[in-house]
Formats: structure tokens, C-alpha cells, sequence
């Protein structure tokens, strides 16, 4: 019982009656594939708020991913939560992924209809239309893996694989002490292994460790500290496993807060990466290896604004609020050309920017491009990227599993 | 220059393998109108996360308001950025709404496709794109009203105006002391409405006085002393521009928070309140006239969340999170059925609920409903509303607004 909307883009015409307007009008158009423009934009043309994509530093930085976890022989798996976009998916496995990583099913769903098929679910289902929605895709993506993390999961999973007549591969998700997903390592995991094993119609493909409370750390030392201690008692379930004889062919875990720590950690096999392709203002807070911003990876996300009205001189207030980028009250949104302004959320559909001292870099009328504070739900708030290069829009690339988060 | 994505709902067949799926599969259908479910579904059946809306709930909110103003012969122009929703706007109008307000030209298109015509778009413009799409849609819509605050949108808005041949109406709107949008009360506001009527192509239509940093201050003897305050300068300014000689039909502002103090100031023509037609935890601890709890308008909108993990005794994980539920940090979600349980953001797909005692309310597969922190920006997230009755949800609407912050 899944009623799903599948948004199919579809170029209006409402706002076409200006003259000039340089879009394939009436044109309708798969979510998957990019939306050409008759006409590039310029950055200035384009209607704010707006979600942009600065695509050489994006390039870079799924290049400099890709060659740094290459060099450390450890596997990509990305996590397409992030993005949200099966364009950008494609743009992973042609570096080199071994495979995404989706959170929901209904992403998953939106990534094997794009046709790609080496997904793993990161996140556990229970109920029987979610089950049964995992497995009916397994059917079309024989790569499709799932995590399970107690006892009820296994035997329906078990159950519904079985009616189906298929064999559903699945991993165990540890709680790593983020106490959020996952059974506890050690002899509760080894006991669900056990009922695992039992079932014909699931197959074990090994471990999955995320630590989602590491990830943000701030400070390197402190967050590989942390980082490694996590992982050393799920590490240490592994060993368990192996020692009952059980091989492990999966230890899955990590993401961008940690990407240069857990790849040195020995037994893991891929990283969960995510946020590197767009960064963002809380991950830049935490700092790298060498300095204090982390900025290993170069933001290349941004929402555009433009700068809507001046109630006093100290003030500007541009057109981006809470609908616009994704509230992590932390660590605000920053301008990128602009560090000097402090942006406030000014509400839903508002920013206020105060001027520190008197230069006036943004007047009415004028765009800039913010860096978001958290990428992944400022990213599900819009429908479609503006990707440039040189200043240029040539198409839009949706975000195909927006508001999937079934 | 407006490369528009005008979203048609679309019941795809992705998720139609499974039996029993309920729905008309591969229809294509307006996103202005219900869609129609083969069979109803129970609330048990939803797939979580989801936007539900008590209908009983809600139509007692719309008509508790509707009377409310009626009595007090003060005007009811709804804030559709609440909603996003033509069928929702439309409810209101039938309820006795004078008109609606959109917050955004986008916003106000999609009403206006859906043959809702009397929209005030309460945030200035300043771009030429957006000023053309203003002029653009009052030729559809010859209800349509947008305000001004500065020289520069009076000027473009008349040359706009005049190329195209139209006369367009709108409300100078004053900033009330929220420092965010408007022009200051008094002399500059005049000099503007002169400026402004100097035009031909421009019809002042009167005020907007909305006192955002008002609306959720806490208690309502405080909130009352603030709001007359900021709307006194406002006043002030309509008795100088009738003193020098201009009518001024129209005094708008006022919210849900200032629903009863606002309506008895005189002068003041219609509020334009929002969330009262579903409350949220932010405006639920405000507090009213009787009570800590602003409950006069019971919460209609829920997130519907399912417990999918338990990584330990005490706590429960639910399937909802910052994609599900904007985040407003001081007022987290509450479970409208358990309110001794707490919620707690557990990052982007995650809710961690934390049980006080030994007692345990929610289980794994259990859904529950939670009341969300801040409606607008969550119901933004969503593409479609499961509205129920009796517990059977027979139709969806469609959020047509969603991510219409243009």
C-alpha cells in the first residue's frame, strides 16, 4: 500500500510569457536525465532563491575523493542522501564508486528507475509495505542491499524474500554509539547473525558501522580519537564473526568528517562519503587535518540570493530564509564572496545580512551565492540544480528523489 | 528570464508491483486538484514520513477564524505560504477570505493557475525578471497586489506597468519595526506614496503593517503590548497620508499569533493570518489569552513517523528528521498521543524519542503522529497532504507551492 507521487519535470509555460525566456516550453521530461535550456543563463538570470553548482569545484572534489580513497585501496560507496540526484550518482560510479548508498527505500526507488542498481539502504525498515517495497526492487537491482538490525526485520525480511522467491542480500548495522540505528556489537550482533544465517532467502554480505556522532567532531585529533574508538569494538564484532567461522565480506562505515582517518583503519572496506561533493558551513567548522576550516573540498553548493529590500543602512534582507536553506542554527549560512557579512535567518522566506563596518558590497537588486549551512536538507528543498561553469547554465539537473524520505 | 519547473503530480507505477496498492496508477493529473485514491487508505496504511491533516481539526480552524473576524468585522486574508495549497486557499475563500497573500511571485503564479485571483504578495520585488512576472500575472489576475518599499521597485514596477499597458495596484508596506522588509513609518512613507502616485501606471491600494517580530512573542498580555506598539507609528502614518489628502482602503497585517488583539484596532482592515489553520509547537507555546498553551486552533498537521530501530531500552528511533521536520530548535515535535515522550533530532532521516519511564507507548512498526515545530517550512517539504477522516484518507493534495520561493 504505497501511494507515491513521482514527480516527472515538466517545463511550464506559466512564466513564459516574458519575452526572452530561454527554456524549452511544454517539454515534458524524465527527472533522471538533465533539462537542457534553449539559451544558457547567465549566474544574474537566474531566479532566486536558487540552488547553484559550481561545477569545476565540484569536479574536483569528486575527483580528489575518488583518488584519494584509490591510493588507499578502500572502496567509495557515496551517499546519494546527499544529493539526491541521479545524474550526480552516474557522475560517482564513472569515478569509481563500487555503488551509492540511499537512506530511505523511496530513494533507493528513484536511483534503480535512473538504472543505477548497486544500492545499499542504510537504514533499517520494519513494516511490512516497506519490506515488500525493498523487495520488489531487489527484483529489478540485483545489487540492492539492505541493513538489518534486530530480530522481527530478519524474520520478515526472511519472510517476504521467501514469497517472493528471491534471496535478499543484507548487512548488519552496528551501533556505533550514535544510538540511533543498530544492534550492539559483540554477542547480540553474533546472535542476530546466527538467526540471519538461518534463513536461506537472506544472504550475509557483511557490517555496517557508521558513526553519525563523529562525524562533526570538531578538531582532527580529537575526531580520530573518537572516530577509531567507535569503530574498534564494531571491528572487533568482525573478528567475532570471522571466528565463527562466518566470512565478512562488507565493513562499511565513515563519511566525509572522517574520510582520512577511517580509510587507514584496518578490515574497513568502503566509506559512506557524502557531503565532499557540495560541503557546506558546519563541516567546514570542524576543521582537517591542517587548519582549523575544513577545506580539503571546496564548497561548491550554493543558494543564490538577491537582495530585496533595506529597512536601515546597517541591514540588507535578501530573499532566502528557511524555505531556502535548511535551518542548522550553529553554524549560519556565509557568503562566499563576502565572508565579512553575517547572514540571519530573517524567517521562512527571508534573510537579514548586517554590514559589520561601512563598505556596502550587496545593494538592492544585487545576487549572491551563500554557502548553506548543512547540505543534505538544504538540497531536498529544491527541485533542480543550476550546474555552471564560467559564469554559464546550460541545463538543469533535478533532484530526482526530492522529499523521498519514505 | 524564468525557467520555471511547474510540478504536475504524477502517480507513478514505481511502487505498484506490490498487491493491493491502492491507487490510479499512470494518471496524470493538475496539481491544483485532489487526487483521487482507488480504495482509501487507513492511517496505519500511510507510508511514513507524511504529511497528515485532520480534516475535522482543520475545518474547525477555519471556521472558528472565519467567524472570529466576522464578528469583529475585520477582513480574513489568509497567508497562503502556510498551506501551498490552491484546494486549502480555496477553502478559505469559501469560509468568507477577502483574498489570499503568497509571500513569493512564484507562489502567487500557482494560486492564480488554479483560478485563485485575489492574491497579495506581501514581499517586495526588485529584479526586472521578477517585476515582469508581477506585471505578467495581473493581467490573468487583476486582483493581484504587491508591495513596495523604496524608489527604485516604485519606479521599475510603473515603467513595467506602463510597457505593458496595465495599471498595477499596490500597498506600501511599512516596516513595523521587524527590521526586514518596509519602508520606516511617517515622513519616508509619504514621500513614497508621492513618488508613487506620481505614477499613472500605479493604484495605491493602502498599508501593510505585518510585525513578524511580534507574532511569536511569549504570553499574551506582553505579545499585546507589543503588537499596538508597533502598529500605533503605523497608524500614525495612515492619519498623515489622509491628512494630506489620500485614502487609504487598505490597513493589512497582523498574523495568527495576534489574531485577538489586532482585530480590535481601529483602522486596521484584514489580518493576514496563517497558521492557524494547522498550529505548530512554536505557536503552541506562546500561549493565550486563557491559557501557557495557545490552543484556541487545535493542531491539525502531524508528520506521521513509524519506530523502525531501538538501540536501546530507553529510546526509540523514528523515521522522521530534518527532511521531515524543519527544524526550529526551541520547540522541538511533541507525539500528539504520547506527550510525555521526547523527540529529538537525530540528523537528516531520524527522530530519537527518549522514554522518561518504564512505560513503552511505542514499539517498533508503531506509527504515531507527531506535532511538527514549525509548519510553514515543514509543510514545504512535503509534495502532497494524506487528509483523513474518521482515520480513512480518500484523496491527496497536492502541496502545488511547494518550493515556490521565487
Amino acid at each position: 500500500m504505497t501511494p507515491q507521487l513521482s514527480r516527472r519535470g515538466f517545463i511550464g509555460t506559466g512564466a513564459l510569457g516574458i519575452a526572452g525566456a530561454g527554456l524549452v516550453a511544454g517539454k515534458d521530461v524524465q527527472t533522471a536525465t538533465a533539462i537542457p535550456l534553449e539559451s544558457p543563463l547567465s549566474i544574474a538570470e537566474v531566479p532566486t532563491p536558487a540552488l547553484l553548482l559550481d561545477l569545476d569545484a565540484f569536479e574536483a572534489n569528486l575527483e580528489r575523493m575518488a583518488r584519494h580513497l584509490a591510493a588507499k585501496k578502500i572502496g567509495m560507496r557515496p551517499h546519494a542522501k546527499t544529493h539526491k540526484c541521479p545524474l550526480i550518482a552516474r557522475r560517482q560510479i564513472d569515478a569509481g564508486a563500487i555503488g551509492i548508498c540511499t537512506a530511505k527505500v523511496s530513494e533507493a526507488e528513484v536511483m534503480v528507475d535512473a538504472g543505477i542498481t548497486d544500492v545499499l539502504i542504510t537504514s533499517p525498515v520494519v513494516t511490512h509495505d516497506k519490506i515488500e517495497r525493498v523487495i520488489v526492487l531487489a527484483q529489478r537491482a540485483p545489487g540492492l542491499e539492505i541493513v538489518v538490525d534486530q530480530s522481527q526485520g530478519v524474520r520478515d525480511l526472511a519472510q517476504a524474500a521467501k514469497a517472493a522467491g528471491v534471496t535478499q542480500r543484507v548487512l548488519i548495522d552496528l551501533d556505533t554509539g550514535t544510538r540511533r540505528t543498530g544492534i550492539p556489537p559483540g554477542a547480540p550482533a553474533l546472535a542476530l547473525l546466527e538467526e540471519l544465517l538461518r534463513h536461506p532467502t537472506l544472504r550475509f554480505d557483511g557490517l555496517q558501522a557508521y558513526a553519525g556522532h563523529v562525524m562533526h567532531v570538531s578538531g582532527f585529533e580529537p575526531r580520530k580519537a573518537r572516530s577509531l574508538d567507535s569503530l574498534a569494538r564494531c571491528l572487533e564484532t568482525k573478528s567475532l564473526f570471522e571466528q565463527a567461522g562466518h566470512r565478512v565480506p562488507v565493513f562499511t562505515g565513515g563519511g566525509t568528517g572522517t574520510f582520512d582517518i577511517d580509510c587507514d583503519v584496518p578490515g574497513m572496506t568502503d566509506l559512506q562519503v557524502g557531503s565532499y561533493i557540495f560541503m557546506d558551513t558546519q563541516y567546514r567548522s570542524i576543521g582537517d587535518r591542517d587548519s582549523d576550516i575544513f577545506d580539503t573540498f571546496a564548497p561548491s553548493l550554493f543558494v543564490l540570493t538577491t537582495a530585496i529590500s533595506q529597512p536601515s543602512d546597517g541591514l540588507i534582507t535578501v530573499d532566502a530564509g528557511f524555505k531556502a536553506i535548511a535551518n542548522e542554527p550553529a553554524t549560519p549560512p556565509q557568503f562566499l564572496e563576502f565572508p565579512e557579512l553575517r547572514y540571519h535567518y530573517g524567517g521562512d522566506e527571508h534573510g537579514i545580512v548586517q554590514f559589520p563596518d561601512e563598505r556596502r558590497p550587496l545593494r538592492l537588486g544585487d545576487k549572491a551565492k551563500l554557502i548553506v549551512s548543512h547540505c543534505d536538507p538544504t538540497v531536498n528543498l529544491y527541485d533542480v540544480y543550476y550546474p555552471y561553469r564560467n559564469g554559464r547554465v546550460e541545463e538543469l539537473w533535478p533532484v530526482a528523489a526530492r522529499g523521498r524520505s519514505q
